[in-house]
C-alpha cells in the first residue's frame, strides 16, 4: 500500500501550517504543496517595509524557504505551479507548471485548499492601464519596488484607506513619493470608530498626505504608452505617476466552486469548525474561508495572517485524523501608521450598533507610562471601550498612541484576552497587571479605561 | 448632626485611594488623612529613578500633592503627623505632630488603616552604624540622594537581591558607584525560576556588578566617626562607603494590634474581602494587609502599589456604605534591571511545587517582533510557562527580554489576564492577538509558548 498523500494548494500562512502539522502527525505520509509563485511561507504583512526599503531584499520577507521545507520537514514544494482543477471524485488535482506550460496530475488522499485571497479591483474605467499596482503577494511587492527603483516616480495615488492602504501610504512617503489617498464615501479605517479615525487623519495631515474622502472616481486616464497619468474625480483631476489599488480582497474560491464544493454568499469556501469543506476529504483554511466572530456568533470575513495560520494548523490536524476546532476570532488588529500605533479588538461602535447591542462607550487619554521614568517621556494613549449597557460586558476596545512607545499593541492583546473570556469591565478593572514606572502608569491605561467605563455604565449614559 | 468623619492613617497608595473614593461617594463628609512625612501620594516605585538622577527632583515622584487633595478633592491632609494610638471604643485616634511635638485627638466615624510596611532590618551586628540606608519612603530617597551627592561615595554594598535590590543596583551603578550585592543563602529574585534568574546574573556580570551569593554576614564594622566601612563575611571583607538594606519589608500593624484588632501570624492586619478589620468601623488596605493568591486560594504577603491602590479604593467604597470585594492577586510583577525587563505572574516552579501541583514547564526563546520590521532589530524574549499537568491550566508565566524592546511587560499582562480567567494553555494558544511586523512575530511569543507548552503537556514530560 502506498503512503498517504496530503496535498495542499497554496504555500503561504495557512498552507504551510497545514502541511507542517500533517507532516508532524504522519511522518510517513507524502506531503506536497502547490504554490503559484516563487516564494512560500512569506510574511505579506511585511510588504510595506519591503516597499519602503527597510527590508532590503525580498528574501527578507521569507520565513522559511522551499529548501527548508524540503530538507527539514520533508515537504515537497511545487513552486510556480497553479492548480487549475480539483476532481473530488477521482481525488485528483490538475496543476499547470507556470514556467514550462505543461499540465500535471496530482492524486491525494486528503486535500487542503489554502488559496488565499486576491486584491479586489474596482470596476473603474481605465483600470487596465499600465502602472496600476496591487500589493498582496511577494511577487506583487517585487514588481512595485522594481518600478519605484527604476522609474523614480514622484506622485502616487492610493485608492482605498484600510490598514494596508495606510501602511503603504507611509511606505511610499518614506520613499519620498507624494501620496494622495483617494477614498470612496465612507470612513477610512472603517473598523475603527470615527473619533479614533480623526486622530489618524490628523497624523496624515502632519505628514503631508493628501487625503481625498467621499471621492467618486470617474476613471483613470493614460498617456500614449498606455501608462496611467490621471485619476479623474467628479470635480478634480489628480496627476499621478502610478496608482496602488488597496481596495480590499476577495476570497479565491473558484477552484472549490468548480469542484462542486459549497461556497458561501460572500464567496468564502464553506467550512465547519474543523475546517472541513462539504467534501469530507477536503479541508480549507486561511483567506479563502470566513471566520466566526466570537462576539456576535456571526460569520465574518476578516482575513488575517495569524488567523490563517491557526486555521491551517487545524486543517492539517484534522486532515491527519485529529479533531480540533477553530472557534473564531475577536477581530484583533494593529497597524503602524507613520508615528502612530492604532489597534482594535472586538466590535467597533458601528459594528455593535449593527449587531443590535445597547452599548455605552467611554474614552480616556492617559500617559503610556509613569512620569517617574522620564526616558523616553510618557506620551498619551487614547483608549476607547465599547461596553454592553445591561451586562457591563466588554464588547470592543480601540487604542491609539505613539509608535515609539510601543504599549498599544500589547495592551490591545489584554483586551482581546478579556473578550475571549467574556469579561465585564468590572472584572477588567480588577486585573492584576504588571506595574513599574518604565512600563506603565501607576494605574495602567487598561485599568483607568475600565474604571472610567464603569462609572459611565453606572451613570447609564 | 455633624457630618460623617472618615479618617485615614497613611497617605500613599492605599490611603489616598480610600480617601478619594470615600469623598466621591460622600461629598458632605469630613475626610482627613494623617501622613507621617511631608509627601503624600508619591510613587515609591520611582525611587530608583530618583536615586539614579533620571528623576531630577523629589517632587517628580509625587502624583498629586497635599494642595491638590485639599483644593480639588476637599480632603484634609495632616502631613508630619504620626498616629500613636487607636481607641476603637471611643472612636478616636491620637496623633503626634512630628514638627511641633504636641499630641492631637481625632474622632472618626469610619477609619482606614493604611500604614504600609517598613523595611525589614536584619539583626546584623553593627546595623546601627551611620551610612546604612533603607529605601522605602520619599524621605528615605531624599536622605540617600543627598548623601550620594554630598559625599560622592565610591563603593556600596546592597544587602538583599529582590526587585528593589536589583533596581537600586542599577541606580547606583548609573551614578558610577561600584556595587557589591550581598545575598544570604537562597536565590536572588526568589519569585523567579532559577533558569530565569541565571539570565539576570549574567546581565549583572556584564554590568560589572559584584554578586556575592550564599553570604552569611558576620557584621558591619565602622570607623571612628561611627560610619560603616566594612561588611564582614565568614571568609571575606568588603570595604564600603555605604550600605543599602534591601532585605524586604514587614507590615506596619503595631497600631492595629495595640487597638485590639485581629492581626495574622505574618503580622498583616486581618481583613475580609471587603477590607474590613475585626472592628466593623475600621478598614485596612495596602502593604499592612495580605492578599489572597487567586491560584492557590491561600493568603500571601506580596505588597505592590497597584494592589494597595485597588484595596484602598475598596476600603473607601465599603467605609462609605458600599459593598465591594477584593478577590485577590495573581502575583504579577515587572522590573527593569539594567538592559533587561523581567516579569512574572502566577506561580513560579518553586511556588507550584510548594502548593502541591503536579506541573510541567516549557521555555522558548523567540524574537520580540518580526524580522520583516528590522528597526530596531528583533531581540529574543525568553518565555517560560508553568502548567498543571492534569488540566493543562496555566499556573504561571515568566518572561525576560531586552528593556528597549518593551514587549515583555505587556505580554505578561496577557498571561495575568489568562490566569484571572483560569485559562488552559490550549485556550491561550487560540487567542486572537494583534499582529503586525513592528510589534510581534508572526506567531506571537505568547502563542508559541502555548503551542510548545501544549506539545510538552501531550508528551507528559
Amino acid at each position: 500500500m502506498n503512503n498517504e498523500r496530503f496535498l495542499v494548494i497554496g504555500g503561504v500562512a495557512a498552507g504551510m501550517s497545514a502541511a507542517s502539522r500533517f507532516r508532524r502527525n504522519k511522518p510517513e505520509a507524502e506531503v506536497t504543496v502547490i504554490q503559484n509563485g516563487e516564494y512560500v511561507s512569506y510574511g505579506s504583512c511585511g510588504l510595506p517595509y519591503f516597499i519602503s526599503g527597510l527590508v532590503k531584499d525580498v528574501h527578507g520577507l521569507v520565513v522559511y524557504d522551499a529548501e527548508f521545507f524540503k530538507k527539514k520537514r520533508n515537504i515537497n514544494i511545487l513552486s510556480w505551479h497553479e492548480a487549475t482543477k480539483i476532481d473530488p471524485a477521482a481525488k485528483v488535482v490538475l496543476a499547470r507548471d507556470l514556467k514550462e506550460g505543461r499540465e500535471i496530475k496530482l492524486s491525494y488522499d486528503k486535500l487542503a485548499i489554502c488559496t488565499g485571497a486576491s486584491p479586489f479591483k474596482p470596476a473603474i474605467p481605465g483600470n487596465e492601464l499600465k502602472n496600476i499596482f496591487v500589493i498582496r503577494t511577494a511577487e506583487d511587492g517585487v514588481i512595485l519596488r522594481n518600478f519605484i527603483e527604476k522609474e523614480a516616480p514622484q506622485k502616487a495615488a492610493i485608492i482605498g484607506a484600510g490598514p494596508i492602504g495606510m501602511e503603504m501610504t507611509e511606505a511610499l512617503s518614506v520613499r519620498g513619493i507624494e501620496v494622495t489617498v483617494i477614498k470612496r464615501p465612507g470612513s477610512i479605517l472603517r473598523m475603527f470608530d470615527d473619533d479614533m479615525v480623526a486622530k489618524v487623519e490628523e497624523e496624515l495631515k502632519g505628514k503631508n498626505v493628501n487625503l481625498i474622502k467621499n471621492a467618486i472616481i470617474q476613471g483613470f486616464e493614460g498617456d500614449k504608452e498606455g501608462k496611467v497619468r490621471t485619476v479623474v474625480l467628479a470635480d478634480t483631476r489628480y496627476d499621478v505617476d502610478f496608482i496602488l489599488l488597496a481596495t480590499g480582497s476577495k476570497p479565491n474560491s473558484r477552484l472549490a466552486r468548480e469542484a462542486g464544493l459549497k461556497v458561501n454568499a460572500d464567496e468564502t469556501i464553506a467550512v465547519d469548525e474543523r475546517m472541513q469543506t462539504s467534501n469530507p476529504d477536503i479541508f480549507a483554511a486561511g483567506d479563502c474561508v470566513g471566520q466566526k466572530d466570537l462576539l456576535t456568533g456571526k460569520e465574518v470575513y476578516f482575513p488575517r495572517g495569524t488567523t490563517a495560520n491557526k486555521q491551517g494548523r487545524i486543517a492539517g490536524e484534522n486532515a491527519s485524523g485529529g479533531n480540533e476546532a477553530f472557534e473564531g476570532i475577536t477581530g484583533t488588529l494593529v497597524s503602524k501608521i507613520f508615528d502612530l500605533t492604532v489597534a482594535r479588538t472586538g466590535l467597533s461602535s458601528q459594528e455593535a450598533a449593527a449587531a443590535g447591542y445597547d452599548f455605552v462607550t467611554s474614552t480616556i487619554s492617559h500617559p503610556d507610562h509613569a512620569f517617574t521614568y522620564p526616558d523616553p517621556a510618557p506620551e498619551n494613549i487614547t483608549t476607547k471601550l465599547i461596553m454592553d449597557r445591561k451586562t457591563g460586558r466588554l464588547l470592543g476596545a480601540q487604542m491609539i498612541g505613539k509608535h515609539k512607545n510601543m504599549g498599544v499593541a500589547k495592551r490591545i492583546d489584554v483586551f482581546a484576552t478579556a473578550l475571549q473570556n467574556k469579561m465585564t469591565v468590572d472584572e477588567i478593572n480588577r486585573l492584576d497587571l504588571a506595574y513599574s514606572p518604565p512600563y506603565s502608569p501607576f494605574y495602567d491605561n487598561i485599568l483607568i479605561a475600565a474604571e472610567v467605563g464603569l462609572r459611565k455604565l453606572s451613570r447609564g449614559t
